[in-house]
């Protein structure tokens, strides 16, 4: 951390900085220039993440050199996590196609869904049986019956599935239905439910929050990792910005960079970031071809009498066309479906 | 809501909507110009929001007019909504200030703060026992502990006392101890948390969520007082933006806005929404001004020492100098601190 | 300037950016911690602002420790800037409302509104004849004839007026009609008319782009006085976000800072910070309680037929009012209409 | 457009909204539900777009349901605008690749630099004879003696050469010297600018604004096409959003969505969008999967010692890495560098 002085510091105003160092336990390192005076300070991360000097006495600015997390980072581990589930696996050279309705409708519909996404190459199966909505008058979800069609659905056609927790109280539930716990991006920063899940031995998928900087990403998924869980999958869904064209702006920057300050694996959601249909094949090479691991597709059999994101659902003919444009861009980034190298 | 197809929209794609409505329990009226056709959709809140036609065949854009939340508007309820607790109240002529520190750290800190406030004419007393961080290594607050020692503060200034509920699962011990139960920013679409507080009968503090709209922070309360609590209180707290300089924008139009389009009460939270001492007087005197019910302080007795949000408390000093700014412009408004007209 | 190495930078990438430094004329000072080297920079604003550090090898972050700009900061002139014209002032205690149609449309509108915004009290007078549109098929303003109604209208009533000059060629011939040259939000950054209006010997109204942040207006305002012309007016009149209820997003706690960073007055216009009728009365109250040295008023005859921004502008009617509710709120923050104390 | 009337709208009301359109020279279309009263307005564009009738009395919403723009959409030519200077194309198959420094240098700078470009494949060379800063103290350009250079360097490898008209008064300039007119980010709603490039028979390269929407960026590009120039080119560069680790936030989906809206060519600058040169590949790569019909890159001998934007440049050693890299993804998306099918 740096402390850069105001030109007119005085000495005391100085001291007084270095002295309430020296009491919370870190080092510091004085440098006067002429007119500015510039305070190092050494010491452990937990120690200068509790130290807020802004606003002290003579202090203009405070930089924060280290950075919020540790683990997550490539520093601590420079090897791609890898993470396996069933006979499939997303990161180091595998790339995972997560697919499947925004929410569980009926067995019907899931097993419809199910068979359509693996005959057309969908590595896991996806399937809300919580919503989060912005509206209390708006479809809520099934609940345990969503993810025992869910599971059936799963086991029915050989892949691992996918849900989101939406409630902390309900994690042990989905934990024993599902393969992969999702963090939808409202709950990002929910960090009782990141505790929560850093003691599950369950996989987790951390999608990014609508306003969630890079830093703040890494820094949920570092609880997780804290907590003892290192199987964690981050997702870039998009972001809220003033653009009204689409439902959000998908920051595909942020998954070439995500992917150098990380040795987790990345996927993409094109689906919630665009909102719409024609946007999601773009979307979905684009993807690829910026360096992700994975993507998440919204597939319904009918869009159109889907009680949830049906403007934004492939139909499985329109998910198979995908996967065909798909497969020779995931080969030419060196990249295997499902398999890593 | 209107459905307005596309200019080339063939009768069947027309129809094929007008079907789809019908087979909701919608009405469908169609109006045809020249040039486009549009479709007026009539029927309930609950159905019109189950609806999503974006995306269909010939549909060009889905516009929705009835807005998501009912209860909380002033079509429903004219008259202001007055949150009393203690002796004291928030709403309809009732002015609140509510101070205290970030985070509950001592006995002694608290009790030095809640005398302090008292005695310069706050309302009611704040203080955090959970604390949402970014970083996994940051002071993650004293739990129960704090909360009985919020708790034992306000009893002997006699101030009712606001403290945040971060894990939905802490909520009937939460309850136990405050007046008043916050909702954070982050947790404003924690949809179950929302349910779970519709059941208590302790008023709500609602915090704006860092990307959420006016809308989604009106449908967020909607959500509680359709659980059957009908004493929630709103915060404006800044919103996320491009600008750096404060910690957030803290948007005063989003006040002045609310008070035309709810009857619930509104403060605001100038210490989160700047995150700098030297904004938050100008920022209150502004607040008051714009129409807003109360204010949310963060005083500490030694800021320079505080675990968390120094560089945004202030002084006791400095709060008393604030309330004596601030009485002659509550005034002005028609508005009496802590006592509904 | 800070230039920080990554940790295991070599001791090879140090020594080069020390060489790049010295090589442009700057001096570079090692501080060398266990895990981190840092590098001071020291040397003249204008060979800081031509080094750009960022992307060679081995350095992590640059850090800017000078800021952009000079001339506009209280560093350099603590005492207020009064800008003076026609018998009336703003800045330093002189509060003033500028008052006016969006667009000039005719002798009567012009000769209207003026009258009433003189009897109401405003200070000076306003009205576009170059308007910015973003669709081409929209009214673009009447020209210099637009320019010769304003200044008659103004003479007529004795108030000085304001208007925007739109295109740089055009900047010679709006002076010799105009008090004050206004630039707009999509010209703030339009370099070349910066330094056109740096040359002229009138007061320039300088308006935040919808997505500059504080510092970036700073720099404008120092393009203009770097060039010789020292009356510059900075108007806040909201930023691009999000939120959708509000045609932008007013930045009060931006009008706050900037009173504390420069000693430019700074106004508030909140009828294009709003977009909307019912929210301008509450944001110009909140506009004076928040330390603004003026406002900006749309006013117009007949809103309902005005040809740009109707649904923002105040009958003449609804002006006074504003007026009369103003009036002790400047007076309260020790300001007076027009008048520098 | 539509205007929906507040639920309780009196007769008198709507009748007035009435008239005002009939007076404009409108057509109303009364559609009164059970509950509220619904108003379609039809006529021509420009009548539509003189109508601001948000504010009225009994007004809830006032929905614009035609486009602001009509010339560039595909409704009015579906078939891709294919712009052709030089022996070179972009659009409609021909992938375009734009490469050179941020700022025009030296002679030699330029002429390495489009050497290296023209040897790697690029098909126009770029350079920036006039630059916006921020700041008035960096470096502003070299001017006229800087567009002397750019073309004598593009004649010398036989390529087409691009750059900014930062100053309205330089149209004529730069038309001397350019093939291809560009307009910045800054500019992009300088409508007058916008007129006179209308009026030129050069094509035109125009940057989206950094908040600038989807919507803006094809209604300015309409203001060029009304004036008579058919030849524009449209530039995605990254908008600004809350995220600060990358200087812009890349919207590729923006890039799919202008695809499907317009017949003109998009291309990509992810130097700008970036800020870091370890993104570009990866950006550059998404950009072609996304759509885009080129890419501009900046590349510098030395961007070490470039006086601006060194941060972004790659070396031409990374240039022709990128230009073997980019190969085979445009042919996989069925274009040819520089070639239209």
């Amino acid at each position: 951390m740096l402390v850069i002085m105001k030109d007119h510091a005085s000495s005391a105003e100085v001291q007084h900085v270095v002295d309430l160092l020296t009491e919370a336990g870190a080092e510091a390192h004085l440098s006067r220039g002429e007119v500015k005076t510039i305070i190092g300070v050494i010491g452990d991360r937990e120690v200068i993440y509790t130290l807020e000097l802004e606003g002290l006495a003579g202090v203009e600015q405070v930089i924060r050199v280290l950075k919020p997390y540790k683990l997550v980072g490539r520093d601590f581990q420079p090897q791609d996590t890898v993470v396996r589930v069933g006979g499939t696996a997303i990161g180091g050279g595998a790339f995972g196609v997560i697919a499947g309705p925004c929410s569980i409708e009926s067995e019907d519909q899931m097993l419809t869904t199910a068979r359509a996404a693996r005959d057309s190459g969908a590595t896991m199966l996806r399937g809300g049986a919580y919503k989060p909505r912005s509206s209390p008058y708006a479809f809520q979800g099934m609940g345990v019956e969503g993810l025992r069609l869910l599971r059936a659905a799963g086991d029915e056609v050989g892949l691992p599935v996918v849900t989101e927790v939406l409630d902390v109280r309900d994690t042990g539930t989905v934990a024993e239905y599902a393969d992969i716990l999702q963090v939808g991006a409202r709950n990002m920063q929910n960090f009782r439910m990141l505790d929560e899940l850093g003691e599950t031995r369950k996989p987790v998928l951390l999608k990014r929050g609508l306003s969630a900087t890079i830093e703040e990403l890494l820094s949920a998924a570092e609880y997780v990792i804290k907590g003892g869980n290192r199987d964690v999958i981050l997702c870039e869904r998009g972001i809220r910005t003033f653009e009204t064209h689409t439902r959000n702006t998908l920051d595909l920057a942020a998954v070439a960079a995500l992917k150098i300050l990380t040795h987790l694996p990345v996927v993409v959601d094109p689906s919630h970031a665009t909102g719409r249909r024609d946007l999601i094949a773009p979307m979905a090479r684009a993807s690829v071809a910026a360096g992700a691991d994975g993507l998440m597709i919204e597939v319904h059999p009918d869009p159109e009498r889907a009680r949830c994101d049906g403007p934004q659902s492939l139909t499985p003919t329109d998910f198979d066309a995908l996967m065909r444009d798909i497969a020779p861009r995931v080969a030419l980034e060196g990249k295997s479906l499902g398999e890593s190298s």
